[in-house]
């Protein structure tokens, strides 16, 4: 059997390992159109900013290294050109020579990832990208004079090339074309990670374009020119389709190769696996693009087993992803609200902002945590977290409860690890699933940030439960002081019709609106507080977020 | 409505404060014996050792406080003395004046906890226990004078009591019964804590017990005598199920009271919580003690649900816990494979030995990782992992895959969190799904640690697949290295008959091992590879443990 593999980096040369593992006799040819293979993509922009110190850690295997290890024939600057599949045969270029050839193939596994996308701007020529090492050579050497620097686009590979150019001290401005960074996430979630780039003296341009590249600036879509000896194009990637395409392949609607569960083309004996590929959606089983190292290896390791006759199936995805920004960290799995209203999907939305440890062993930081539920199945739809120490951690777990199928009210019933330096008694976990519980069981009512607005305007009293310091220290205008604890007494002093009730994070909120529910008045919590509340009114007045929520 | 709660701490006022949130018009009384309700139990160590450097840190509610707030009558130095489940009554004393009185209840919850057990030793007055904040008192003082302490019991409070004296400059002595440390783990991940402990200065005894305790020694068993100033008393706690047992209460076969999965006991009316129950445990369903504070917050909870008469249950209890030894973590879900052995239980044991994040990035270490497997239904029967960053996490992930019931194999499909100083592109946890998968599907046989020396005298050839640094530098005795490079040309060289291959941690030697069946010889990998091996033989020859592998 021979098999040939085109991509050799995470999903194509996971497939080939593996591959090899379950078939000592296969022959296994794995041509790849750049100089490396199986390097460490993600580990690039950290490399530019000098945290990995040295290029040689970027380079995991080369084809020597393969070659006496897994017997593979590794055949790098050799570009795929055309794709045969009647005849099974590729062409194959050997871009050092320009001579072609033609490689005959039983089984063929596509893993030619995705492209970074460069918009046709006068100047783009000067924008780089960060896809692979020769990238990255690109990068690292234009940074070193650079005291400028422009990233266009705020999304994962973004942010982490602003850091890594800050690091660098180099003074660096983000485009973004929509109103926030990272989004993946949703508005209220990506704000710290906004204001957390803003200390670190970066500038952001939410909503803006670029216009052109000059000789050392930008110009933007308002006509302001940035200084930038050096221009980041972070916008996005497209799979690297265009060879399938051309063989008559299925091309799925965003653009990736169409497979099935078990990896398989639209043509017989052709497989695809990676950043080229649509997968299969864990939330609403549609078509999408999940361009993830870890999913590329997964599926790598799948296409192997399916190749070799094992019964195996690609699960849906959930499309986890996380990024470090300073000392902050970002994470998120499954979907996000604005996902979740743009498809129409029912949702609630639970906020919480818990410390990652006991408060009272020294060191505790507070994360922010968003949950969305299927209100009709108590599904858990998707979670976002951002803070310090331990955002990984509960993402991680919320990952692995919703691919597990456990209930939004059953987080509470987890038991993880708890001793005072790593958890709370009551995880931040175990706290969305109790949130969850009363929002499922009626207990409790809440009201989200964005809908504060139109709850006063019909009428609702504002109270805000915190202590008359936290009070007099910034609150909701229109809001009344009633701590929690003088709150059985004073209940009277609140006019009757509804009341909005709320506190810092929301959870003496919540003892609050029991108390006057049970006390016979119409209330409601503030979900997630005053914090999420300070963290994102300030957002709705921007006027390309407030249409997702009028 | 009137509910008593006997205990004020971690499920009492879990209880207490759920109740008023779901019936405002309750009378709701807490009668705590000690002086402190809702203290910080797990941060009593830290204080200990100036960790925590103030002591209100630990007092998190007071009586006035749970009044003000959750019109809650709290009594401190009320001990109940009997309780008469026909009339509905409890008999309670007053500490400071002796006045006795009785409290009648529609509903009672029983939250009085477990008691240190301390053994009738001639000195043993002169022991010191760490259950509350009068314990901790004690213990301050004592240790303000202290130059020797020694602590009976390396469980996981004697582990944390140790560190904790250790950080007062007080040289500590452990004596401990068993063989190993950390009992609920198995010998071979405990032994990295000992060493750790050792390390750090401690004198461990293991396999000793305390005859006497004097003045300022202790003696043990061997006749030794052992410098203590100060004597902590660690060796586990007992259900303080006394008062239950007295009213006639079912009482389980671990000496806590029985209750149902509504929390119910055998008398109408009372309930119980808890480290004073037992729990059904998750993987058998038999009767257990889990005396962990957030399973007892969990539960003070649902007491007050069932209470209320909401439709919930008790979920089982898979035991999860963790411990910090200096800049070591331990943890564990679910059943160790000694206590599965002991209940004749089948299962597949896995060990790998994966860096806390991506190699390539700066910082990784390594930790360990035990996997226990239903080898019938793939069901996660337990996991232990040991080392420094990232052990929680993958504790947390597997005891939630456990309460999914996602099985082993399937843990290679979570999708996690991947960024190179997160975790690898191939999560330590997806690599035990791996493993898992190829033990499965019979991909790739393993042999244990402490199966090799009958592996090896039954014939088989034991292969060093490492490189030739590696194998100077210490292998197993008798193999014969040839690095997994060579290995396919070098294969005739090993003789006929089984061969058993082993690499450092397992996985060049997964490679060696399928490229050996595939070249149709009879091949086995060494699970965990040298580093089990290494970490575990030597405790072979110890007499405590040899009987549990032979």
């Amino acid at each position: 059997m021979k098999i040939v593999i085109i991509g050799g980096v995470a999903g194509g040369m996971s497939a080939a390992t593996r591959l090899r593992r379950l078939r000592e006799s296969a022959d296994i040819v794995v041509l790849e159109r750049g100089d490396h293979v199986s390097f460490a993509n993600c580990g690039l922009p950290y490399y530019v900013g000098g945290v990995i110190p040295k290029r040689e850690s970027l380079l995991l295997q080369t084809p020597e290294s393969l070659a006496a290890r897994f017997r593979l024939d590794v055949r790098v600057r050799h570009e795929v050109v055309a794709l045969d599949t009647e005849r099974r045969t590729v062409t194959a270029r050997e871009l050092d020579s320009g001579r072609e050839y033609t490689e005959p193939y039983d089984e063929l596994v596509l893993s030619t990832g995705a492209a970074a996308v460069v918009p046709p701007l006068p100047g783009a020529e000067r924008a780089l990208v960060l896809r692979d090492v020769a990238d990255v050579d690109r990068l690292v050497e234009a940074a070193a004079d650079a005291r400028s620097a422009v990233v266009v686009g705020a999304g994962f590979i973004g942010v982490e090339m602003t850091e890594n150019l800050v690091r660098k001290g180099i003074s660096t401005t983000v485009v973004e074309r929509g109103a926030q960074v990272l989004a993946p996430l949703d508005v209220e979630m990506a704000a710290p990670v906004a204001d957390e780039m803003r200390d670190r003296g970066i500038r952001l341009e939410l909503g803006a374009e670029l216009t052109r590249i000059d000789g050392d600036t930008v110009t933007l879509s308002d006509g302001s020119v940035v200084p930038a000896d050096l221009v980041v194009m972070a916008i996005g990637v497209r799979p690297e389709s265009a060879l399938a395409r051309a063989a008559g392949l299925a091309i799925g609607p965003s653009g990736g190769i169409l497979v099935d569960d078990r990896l398989r083309t639209s043509a017989p004996h052709v497989y695809a696996v990676g950043d080229v590929v649509e997968k299969k959606d864990a939330v609403a089983g549609e078509s999408t693009l999940v361009p993830l190292a870890n999913a590329a290896n997964r599926q790598g390791r799948l296409v192997a087993d399916v190749i070799a006759g094992l019964p195996v199936s690609d699960p849906p995805a959930q499309g986890t992803a996380i990024v470090g920004v300073f000392d902050l960290t970002a994470a998120m799995t499954g979907w996000s609200e604005k996902r979740l209203r743009a498809a129409g999907r029912p949702f609630r939305a639970i906020h919480t902002h818990p410390l990652d440890h006991a408060g009272y062993y020294p060191g505790a930081v507070a994360m922010s945590v968003k949950l969305l539920v299927d209100p009709e199945t108590d599904a858990i739809l998707g979670a976002q977290a951002v803070g310090g120490e331990g955002v990984d951690k509960r993402i991680d777990v919320l990952a692995t409860a919703m691919a597990g199928g456990i209930p939004a009210s059953r987080l509470m019933d987890l038991e993880l690890a708890y001793a005072p330096q790593f958890g709370s008694a009551k995880d931040p976990v175990n706290m969305l699933g109790y949130i969850a519980d009363n929002l499922r069981t009626g207990a409790v009512g809440t009201v989200q940030w964005h809908e504060l607005a139109d709850a006063i305007a019909t009428g609702a009293h504002l109270v805000d439960v915190r202590s008359p310091e936290e009070f007099a220290a910034g609150s909701i205008p229109g809001a009344r002081n009633i701590p929690l604890d003088e709150l059985r007494a004073r209940a009277s002093e609140i006019p009757a019709g509804p009341v909005l009730v709320f506190c810092q994070v929301g959870q003496r909120g919540n003892s609050a609106t029991r108390l006057l529910t049970q006390l016979g008045r119409d209330a409601v919590n503030l979900d997630g507080g005053y914090q999420t509340w300070r963290t994102a009114a300030p957002i709705l007045t921007t006027r390309l977020i407030k249409p997702l929520f009028t």
